[in-house]
């Protein structure tokens, strides 16, 4: 129950036994689309350039702005935590100009400040859900007034856990990771890019690895042969096509509506122990819970960090410290994938009842 | 029998599922010393930053890269293949200057006119393995003549088939890939960087996601607390470890036994049913042998294409075409990993012998 992993599904799991295929084995080939197709289904797009990054999440973070920003391109950043910051760590190693417009950890982006921020910027970037503080930040205005900007979020904590509709929210590219609320192992960072965004991607991006020239003739987008760029990596797309197909068995709005019962039940539970919640009310994500460290109900002289080693050690239950200006005072409580079941949230609730003075 | 991926050892596929743990439970950074410690031994180095890099094999070639060099830094390699060249384009993308030293397609890289090339690069590098013509370029020369300058070589195909004795060469810098001889699904890159490498790190490498400064504090390679940088990909670390567990406890000289004892007899069998080996002699790896496609023999109106389907089809054979130059004119066959056994060989070669005219 920490910030992710989350368990992963028995399906994705199984799946790493596949018997392995080359990268450009027509079963294999075959195989690839699906995935994608599923992807776009979660994702809530059409767009044909849809598949999982060969990295984990913060590649996905480098494949999307390595493409689409460089020297002479200027961006416009939301920084609630410690992805956004990490999205204006990236796009200043492309030579991009940032605009950054922060608002205070735990609240969502003022999405309005950021369409003020700048009068022409080539993109908006904002998270859509901050892992490091558990806030939800709505993205619809900025694709409503984005003009020629493209809109890129990071959607690695929200994909699979919250309602997700690209296309109508106008967003241009989005990128993910498999180990929160997709239910998978950590190792692929899904991503979309509108044909838009396509039109915008960088003749020769400075890496080579995420090239999205090359790689789209590698996973097919444009429906032509293919062409190897990369091994991809075949056991992890095995386990994401099975994680995405148990979680299109159940499901999305179920998936969703599960993660949400789990949210609420968390969130309620803590409550009623005492602690209080970081994260904005109305902004809170069930997947993730931030809660203020409740330092008068510590046990003896244990720190927030004892505490969270004894539900490990004594439980068996991860749940994650803050991070950056909140490290050491608020705990983050994961519910994704195969953890969101409610006996997860009984357990831990009773866990945390037992630790606290 | 691609050119990788291998079919990987089963204590490989196991691994994957083990339970899921958090990339920052304590459990876990203490099993992640385990592969880190595994892959000094089958790099013959004492490398404290020794590593799997978060994606397959193209991406440690770009972590070795965009660290080690930038504008300003001239790098000399050695191109008898693909990925010679692929280093180039790489190494254009830091901005450095490329002074480019071809070999012939099929033989290795002359080192001696490597060394003549520039009187004071920054880098040589040059690949040891070339994966697309099946040809072993020894370094050793590099290694004692490189002067001030990094030697960085591409292990991808050799590290785990071929004697490596990273220290004993002087080779500060070299990548690898899970997939080929060290019998696990692609999705890492083994890394390593000698001390005087790490000294020479860039302060802000353009890639954030491969940004070795970052890195080094979550693989712990200095003894201190584990920084997260991103979620490492649990799963195939899990495997990794347990792959590489396979190849020590069967021996590395045993295992390098195995694979030059099915690539001798590959070379021997093709020779015998009259084809003719594309690699020059004295430099061919055992693990990946390239054949001239006989034209003369391939049956009715067949394409040497069609030749590969049906070995698929019918006999459950994966045969790897030729690549760049030798697209459609060359064969390669590799036998590395879990499938390096001679009932493969033997099954390959009576397959060959009964679609062949």
């Amino acid at each position: 129950m920490g910030p992710g992993p989350c368990n992963p599904y028995p399906e994705a799991t199984a799946a790493f036994a596949r018997p392995m295929l080359g990268h450009l084995d027509p079963e294999f080939i075959e195989l690839l689309d699906e995935p994608n197709e599923r992807l776009r289904t979660v994702f809530g797009t059409a767009n044909a350039l849809t598949f999982p990054v060969s990295g984990t999440g913060s590649a996905g973070m480098e494949a999307a702005i390595v493409n689409l920003l460089g020297p002479g391109d200027t961006v416009v950043i939301g920084v609630n935590g410690v992805f956004g910051m990490r999205m204006c760590d990236l796009a200043a190693r492309c030579g991009a100009d940032v605009v950054r417009v922060d608002a205070e950890w735990g609240q969502p982006v003022d999405t309005a400040r950021m369409l003020e921020a700048h009068p022409n910027p080539s993109m908006y970037a904002v998270v859509h859900a901050e892992t490091s503080t558990g806030v939800r930040t709505d993205v619809e205005e900025l694709g409503a007034n984005k003009g020629d900007a493209l809109l890129l979020i990071d959607c690695v904590t929200s994909l699979g856990g919250l309602p997700m509709d690209l296309d109508t929210w106008g967003v241009d590219a989005a990128y993910s990771g498999t180990q929160k609320c997709l239910g998978v192992a950590p190792g692929l960072s899904p991503l979309t890019l509108s044909d838009t965004a396509r039109e915008r991607i960088k003749p020769v991006p400075q890496s080579w690895y995420l090239d999205l020239n090359m790689i789209a003739a590698y996973v097919g987008s444009d429906g032509g042969a293919r062409a190897y760029h990369h091994t991809a990596p075949i056991s992890m797309i095995f386990s994401l096509h099975a994680g995405l197909g148990a979680v299109l068995d159940e499901g999305i709005p179920e998936v969703i509506a599960r993660h949400a019962a789990c949210g609420e039940a968390i969130q309620a539970g803590v409550q009623k122990l005492g602690l209080k919640l970081f994260a904005a009310e109305g902004h809170r994500l069930p997947q993730l819970t931030s809660v203020w460290v409740p330092e008068d109900r510590l046990p003896g002289s244990a720190t927030e960090a004892d505490v969270r080693s004894l539900l490990l050690s004594r439980y068996g239950i991860e749940i994650g410290g803050g991070l950056g200006p909140v490290a050491g005072k608020v705990w983050r409580i994961g519910c994704m994938g195969n953890t969101a079941r409610l006996r997860n949230v009984e357990l831990l609730l009773g866990a945390l009842d037992e630790i606290l003075d």
